[in-house]
């Protein structure tokens, strides 16, 4: 379509990036937020690397964002997202746990060397690392955080011979069950204890299903406000608790609203391909995003952006995931 | 569209509810399969009856399916479904779990009386009620029954002296955690502790959101295959068991799928509205079933009818009626 | 024997205590450590008064410690304990949680009146109160601070109005899970969220059997080193914390010595009533406290103090109490 | 003390040996029957292998009672009984759960192929391996059953190919919680599906506390009246549900009347090394069991038989431990 010079088109896309945002059903996933993107536009200001695990069945992908423009256009903080990509861990065989684990311990290490200013092959010794569970222990799909602290070995307070790194640990519960941000339950615990880093682990919404239980997230940005199961008020980074904050995520649930959405496109292209309705899917399209936003209320009522959706073997995919992450951090740390 | 004669409407209508079967969203409700079939033709073999308890705080359905024909149309077997109604059960004041509890006691004495043939102001001396909590207790909308076993006061084996009831009780699991049928699991035990009534608890789908944590639903006619949250397999009925089953439901969930369906519907209203696109919802509502549930599918992937929606506060809305429900069995067979 | 003037039993007596103190098995009952002085000499610094509650179900004790000299005679704290007994909770009507809850009540008002300076009547407007779950959610016995903030109802970030008070919470876990002291924990959260009270609920150990899962203690002298089933290492109190702290208690479990100690006992009172081996009694029981104590370890091995005697009920026990002790706070705080 | 005749020292024998059977404390492991019987008299019908595995972590001990003269020698049924000793588990490096997990599953496979009259090497395919997990979930000591059975990969109903074995599993619960014995529950489901073998997995009572976390048992003889935790009232054996019962134990209790008992006889021992008290030892000893066992009835209350001593750290060891047991029985059964 040769109408419209640069600018208009500029502008034109601009504000359909301006009313996608409004519309957008949010992703914790660096990963997604660029492949959205990059359909668009060359990324600027974010760089990718992907590369595969030696036996093949973890792929991983670096996505890192350099500076307020790469934040701009990715939608995430600026920061390194380290993610591994596999199948459904319940189709796995037994090596995987051990290939998972050593790749979020190789994470981990990478990501902390960087974060404390430190050699990653020295193993950080005398480091005080506080390990933080977040999410809902009671609801399956925002427990892997509790679970994770439940199978780790807290060695503050054991060993502190200074030659390794000791780990302490904290599962700071919901708002609805504490009547308090974690913000300012993890603010007055590091006060305290003077962890040289947090590595905060949590559950995340993904904008799609097939991501659920098959990838794990890493990143040193930590936790952003709005992110998680259960859309945490407050940041937990660098900024708002003082020592740098790893967070390790995996995807258990797409928000309600993403399901809803994908019906909407679904339908467009549908009528896009009849040629009596032709054009009529574009209209849809393009009908107007705000009322693409009011009709999918309208389906799910008011509670929206609150319902999400999940598949019934969550139990077992957090259960297996939260023994591959745990371990990971065990191997990062203890060398084992 | 030429006037067909009264067979050929028939025979469409027929065609037409053949396939909307096939696409159909499950619900386990029967006071929303009434309200979905009442649109469109009058109840044949089905009687309603509405009204509200006393304080007016909870709203009590009666869907009878008193023969084949009214269970063909709704899509229910043949008996009494009693449904109460309240709002979010987080919203209520501390007397609506007394009143609950009265509600689901009465219902149940109703119904145990007519499925034993008893006076239900006898108070059922020396009868011995098996309780089941079916589902999986680790996977929270899918938990309610075995929460409720767990507040429920087990008397058989210590007071069997005749002038009470006695209740048993069992949380079989799921068949992922057990590798047996729960009718198999249940049919062995009943043979060897030989019950006089099975009252099973059981997690449901609903069609719409807004009955999530607001419904429970009692019926004579037992677990039906395809129910559940979990998706029972096998009927946990009086023709498979051997005595009459009671069931005490609560929807905790809906099916992703019912969200994709109704925004299809919504999409479809919307371009009904718009001039230039008018016809084009009529189109698309009836561009065929399959084709729709085609774009479901693909929307959704392939885990289409095992993904579900619930809301993130699901742990409380569980433990608050769970405690309504057990009360009430202790009311109606206890008299406390 | 004759020989001694005065000067010289007094010696006596306080190296027997001393001897005592030494072997002492540790009981956090106020009631318990009164019972066993009171034998020896009257009190000093301690007032005591009892009473029923109006059914006669629940007998109340309350000791007040009301200075140095008593704290030495008792070995616990200055400050006040309020005792509510009660038969086995397993064996009460159902009246009985509610009573209980109605005691419970009544103390925290009139403790919390007192540790705020205010008039309980009032009903404490404003005032943010934290409730602190102490011990092992994962520990039976020691799991009832746990489960007590788990039936609590949380109002703070809610409810703020200022016309009730409003409850924080917190489960800190144990020091074995967090690598952290409850008491590193508090003081950061206490800094951030700045409550008026704590209220700090846990597990505690008696001294005598028959205490378990009979008792209530509520203290306004907070939570003291070694006390309770996970023996804190620090105290939570006002000087250590801040704030007032008070402390509900119930006993769930007996430290195993305090078995071996009390069967030395019968052991000496048998061979006292015996004519051959009269004197050998009393021999034994004055046989060198050094040396009854080494040979209760020799039975025990090195664990003596680490293991616990508990009932085989105590998950139904716990349960119970638990729930008359969130009603208590319930009632105290939110009038309800 | 006149010397008796042969004829009276056998009756003085037994006459003793029933006194101390009325007053004997309660052990689950064949071991600690026959350590306590060996003082006394030459085995008869009882055969001892003891040996280490390879790395010299663990050692076995195999008691075989051969017949009825060996099954009266040492209070246990005809069977084999495979004892693994370790150190505590939580001392244990990483290697311990690897090692524990062969042991199980050589010691499975052996009894598996006695009790099927199948050769173990050849893998058991198609054989239906029914696991029940006995205890009460929410007893720390008492949950280890559940626990191994919330571990294990179950196959049957996924993988019925006949290559391989298929596993079923059940958690029954106890009495208290379902009103029916155990016996009863399995029996019914037995009859329905089937099995060829099960295996219980069971917490134990043992006599001594340093066995508490440190023992594995494994036997052919099933699960016994009186045996367990929570006290089994009706066997699980092969007798009883029709199949060969593998039983798998690991002690987590002491009875409190054994620490008690423990007491006794110390203060026994020390007495009669004391000049002027010897004697009074001997005396003490035999003061006749039922005013021994009167005695510690006293001091410990009439629930004497009811309470446990366990360890404050029983849950990291129940985790442990479960874990290595789940993974012996996926080695013995799936080969991995």
């Amino acid at each position: 379509m040769r109408r419209g010079g640069g600018k208009q088109t500029a502008e034109r896309d601009k504000n359909r990036r301006k009313r996608r945002k409004r519309f957008e059903v949010r992703t914790d996933l660096a990963l997604e937020s660029r492949e959205r993107i990059q359909a668009e536009k060359g990324d600027q200001g974010v760089s990718v690397r992907e590369w595969r695990e030696k036996n093949g069945a973890i792929s991983l992908t670096e996505v890192r964002v350099k500076n307020d423009r790469g934040a701009k256009t990715i939608g995430k903080p600026v920061g390194t997202y380290l993610t591994l990509e596999m199948g459904q861990v319940q189709d796995q065989d037994d090596g995987w746990r051990e290939d998972a684990a050593d790749e979020v311990a190789a994470g981990l290490r990478r990501l902390a060397g960087q974060a404390l200013g430190r050699e990653e092959a020295g193993g950080f010794p005398g480091v005080h690392v506080l390990a933080v569970g977040l999410g809902n222990p009671y609801v399956t799909p925002d427990s892997l955080g509790p679970r994770v602290l439940g199978n780790l070995r807290i060695t503050r307070k054991i060993a502190e011979d200074g030659d390794w790194p000791v780990i302490s640990g904290i599962v700071p519960g919901v708002m609805a069950q504490t009547g308090m941000e974690t913000a300012e339950i993890l603010t007055g615990i590091i006060r305290e204890t003077k962890p040289d880093l947090v590595i905060a682990v949590d559950a995340l919404a993904a904008r799609t299903i097939r991501r659920l239980g098959t990838t794990i997230q890493l990143t040193d940005t930590g936790i952003h406000p709005g992110s998680g199961v259960g859309n945490h008020r407050h940041g937990l980074t660098k900024e708002s608790l003082g020592v740098p904050v790893l967070a390790i995520g995996v995807p258990t649930v797409v928000g309600a609203a993403a399901i809803a959405q994908d019906t909407v496109a679904a339908v467009s292209a549908v009528l896009e391909k009849g040629s009596r309705t032709k054009g009529v899917g574009t209209w849809l399209e393009h009908m107007g995003e705000e009322e693409q936003y009011r009709l999918i209320r309208e389906v799910l009522g008011p509670e929206l952006s609150q319902l999400y959706v999940t598949p019934p073997d969550i139990d077992e995919t957090v259960k297996l995931l939260s023994f591959a992450i745990s371990e990971g951090i065990h191997r990062a740390f203890y060398g084992i």
